[in-house]
């Protein structure tokens, strides 16, 4: 199992931050599809970092390598994979931590795990690089399910208190397209410089702040998901807490909805256009697991970068005594900026997944 | 997939609110273990209904009768299977519901996604009677997890606003036994009795509220838990999102983490009694989906029971228009107080499988 | 795991010989399929024993008891679920054999993986009469393949070395349903009248025989199936090892197909009444894991019954010494007959999964 | 699914024949074991063909490149994967094909599954070539369970009707080593001559020829594997069909035992060297599913390579008619000599699997 995920279309992720290489096999993506690799790397820009002062230094092409799936730009069927050879990689800079486990990190539980026998140079497979190759894999599943209707989009909902404009309770992917082309994934742009200001700030303490990631889908058919433990809830969850710094996920209202009444929170149905739709989306497009027709609605809390600068409290691995750690590497102030298009890739491969094997 | 969960230690669910009979089938139980029948029914009269006025009127005896996998009370290697033959079953409660869907449960979602095949009766597989089954396997691993010495308990964090007192930094199992044995699963008797205020005049008013649940597991050994997408935090939120009306879950701070600094919500390592632990416990035990040997923390939100008396706005079906609804039957005004042991029977199953793959 | 197979349709076995029942779990069955409980109760009779003097005079009523995932006679989209009773079962026959474990049997090996916890009763959760609930399920699945124009038809090829004449290239099933109807599932008449009295005769010798049963599967559509590990001959190979004494398995030719030359076993291609077809079979209608449109042909190797009358060596668990043992007990000298409704429900399950998964 | 098996050791092979490069993925290794890359080599080398006039004259270095999961030449506990780069193909030869379907191959059956997209240059996913990728991930199980004292060998049975000698019952590891250095997999090197002059004719004759491998597991610890449809000849089966060409899987006397008694295929118990052993290995190691602590024994149908020189009679997809073709490129004339270290690598993974998930 570990580190893979999806009933019939399966996604596998493999390498470590300073490795030779990352990547994805994805088995059971539908054939024929065109692959827009120009799209594929404009997506992939979106969540790389080293651009501006509000993100890591750490600087990587991230040009992915199809391996095999493809002929012809189109999916054949057969197991796509693709790699991102590692060029940028700086691993001196984590000789400390192998003694030192970072606080806030996997370090102590994957010494642990592995009875230190694990990489963990630049957070080994842990790091925040590995969600490259699942932006690989989710970048295709976002072009596959456009063409379907479907389209997935998400922003910086808060980031260090500060709030952004929610989701209209319909955006359209103009919407979603505009957030995409900017350097800072908010709706409100002057949200989206005081989230800046904040971070920064936090870099100039040695400090970090998180964020919470709205993330809807349009177009999503009703009746996808099974009951019970495998409904689109349970695998969007199962996926989403993947992502590295999740912490909570919450659907449509979420824990808001825990505070209201049932008549408040019940979404009354009503013809609409011919067809029965919900007056509200309350339950974020999902009921007994099972989308409804309204878009899928739904929430991340991201916990601040655990790498930062100042001076933090740890132990010796090695003397089993306490001592002082201070984390040297290139790293972001605010993870949750760069998480968004992760949070859609994921959410992108968890859909087509459940559309693939439909009703 | 559907109905089932867990990787070693499969748990599958079966049953419909109104039908013969509910059950569940465990796979990879570990044999020569002893089931304490008298502390299952225990456990298992800790969800059931029917007790008292903030809870359903529908009153079932829930015993299980135990079909295979035990031998002379103990466990042995086999399958185990066990089912609760419904009694008290009404199903001319039910007969509008079939052509008018009934806001906030899985009606229209089932109809669409088996094409109006479904037994919907008393809400069919998707009822909160099926949490019974559940209680049955997570009784039994609770049983098995208490005898390597892990704990989990659970309480009402909060109910229609009204908050409880959290659990403590390292509860004992005296504290989850106490809680237990009260009829209403709180900390605190003066929240509690609050609680239960707001959910009577919630259910005078024909409404509902909702509520939080907070879940503890303790003596998880650490190393527990794969990377990426088959870890603690993914399998745990895969499993309880099957438990209806969770539409929010959220490991250690959760949410607030988000509004926290990495100075802030980083739990520092040091050196306690010998051992490697952290000061802190703002990630809820778990560090890169893996066991850190902290004790295990959770919350979900449990939405407003979405079965009330007042008059809501749905369509027909069959008409394909608008129209009134009154859902009849008996039901409970807040669902998240029967949910405590449900919580805890989830998670004890979910720990008990990575337990039995090993680090 | 474990007693369970199956992708989008999963099928779960429960139940010991001697415990209170045995049953079977389904996930993933389409909805609104009706199950004709008659036509079910006539397929379960083909495998029950009790009825002749070539069979074990064990009788069971073998009649199903559905628990869920059916209302007005159809599947409803939920869990199936059915069991069956424990009638005749009469464990003091047994008691020996729990410290004599029976060659041939299960019994040793249950004991060292279940460090002695095991119920063997009766051969436990090994025993033939675990392929009841299958036939419950197979049963099931052969309905609904019909109604698809799917056919699944199984019969002795081969008992203690006596051939029955082979399936023609494309049998009918006129030919399935006229084997089905026969007290013992031959084409050949006079074939079975041999096989029967080398049964006869074996059982006076206090013995046992084998046999080679023949399945087909005519109507399958091409293009089921995957690549490398999850080809329909994966798949029918992974479930069909799960029936009690099947030891070898093959598609097509088989092992006769090694004997030959390339230009003797490909299979060329013609066009046939407009379509692209095989002029021979001898692929078995499957290259490369996925059906080509041809009918599907298997044969498996089922091992003489172990539980044999004559006095056999064995050794003492609690002594750890060399002892001899008299199993004691009905069975029948010749499991392979009552296996043949057993093969075409396991292979009508697969097939269905496959199908419900589509190309 | 697909491309993928195992329950806690799960392998993903990836690649077309003539794509980028091929390769695998495995999660769940366990870590800190130490990867002998020359020994890894030297067992990759003994599946490479292009050396000898019975194999194909593609010659590709099929030296792998670890791309993650190692650090130090020892295993992380991450990810582990690695590719191999396509030299020496040549594509040209393959453009007749992609219209007429070669007898015997996954032509047609991939152009019905994928609706015309799949890459069948070469064979494509369903090249032996895939088999490379297998040998790496064999190739390490491999010496992972040689430290735990379980060795795996096998050889060619037999050839074009020529046997071998078979196994002896308890074989050492001499003997498998012995057999890995030869050029021609036999223990009777007559026998073997006389396989190679049968393969050297029919290639001669523009034609090929089939054969059996046998392969024996001997060290492995009884109580592995799981009742009923998880258990050890289950998942060896379900892995060995996914090698191409395989077309009947045995254990034990396998289709031999269909015609013994019961007295005479029951291996009977004796105390040995104060240990339960049996005193024949009829069953082949497996009884009821699960290891009984003699040595696995299987045997493997291969059908004669379906690539032949010989004109053939098929259809052209694109013109709906009947046609004629001579398959070009360059084959073995009997695959089954370079599948004798696949299986061995395909055997030792389940078995490395049914290890780490422990009785």
């Amino acid at each position: 199992m570990s580190s893979e995920f999806g009933n019939k279309l399966k996604v596998s992720i493999f390498g470590q931050s300073h490795g030779e290489a990352i990547g994805v096999v994805i088995n059971g993506l539908p054939s024929g599809e065109k692959i827009d690799l120009d799209k594929l790397q404009g997506f992939m820009e979106r969540r790389r970092g080293g651009k501006n002062p509000y993100s890591t230094k750490r600087s990587e092409a991230d040009v992915p390598k199809i391996l095999s799936g493809v002929i012809n730009s189109h999916t054949c069927g057969m197991p796509f994979s693709a790699i991102i050879e590692n060029a940028d990689k700086r691993s001196g800079d984590y000789s400390e931590i192998l003694d030192k486990p970072r606080p806030g990190h996997a370090d102590y539980t994957a010494f642990v795990k592995w009875e230190g026998n694990a990489d963990m140079r630049g957070g080994g497979h842990f790091s925040g690089r590995l969600t490259a190759p699942l932006c690989i894999a989710g970048g295709i599943a976002k072009q596959i399910l456009e063409r379907r209707g479907i389209f997935v989009g998400a922003h910086l909902y808060e980031v260090a208190g500060i709030s952004d404009t929610p989701f209209p309770a319909y955006p359209d992917n103009a919407l979603f397209e505009e957030i995409a082309q900017k350097d800072f994934p908010v709706i409100d742009n002057d949200a989206g410089k005081k989230m800046k200001e904040a971070i920064v700030d936090a870099s100039k303490e040695l400090d970090s702040v998180g964020g919470i990631i709205e993330c809807v889908a349009t177009g999503v058919p009703a009746g996808l998901g099974e009951p019970m433990f495998d409904g689109m809830e349970n695998r969007l969850a199962a996926a989403l807490f993947g992502i590295p710094a999740v912490k909570g996920v919450e659907f449509g209202l979420g824990f808001a909805s825990a505070r209201l009444k049932g008549s408040e929170n019940n979404d009354p149905y009503e013809m609409r256009d011919g067809k029965i739709r919900t007056v509200t989306n309350n339950a974020g497009g999902i009921l007994g697991g099972i989308t409804n027709g309204e878009p899928l609605r739904m929430r991340l809390a991201i916990k601040p970068t655990p790498s930062i600068s100042k001076e933090q409290n740890t132990v010796s691995l090695s003397g089993m005594e306490n001592t002082k750690l201070v984390v040297k590497g290139r790293h972001d102030p605010c993870i949750a900026a760069r998480a968004v298009p992760v949070v859609e890739a994921v959410a992108a491969l968890v859909i087509l997944d459940t559309l693939i094997e439909g009703k």
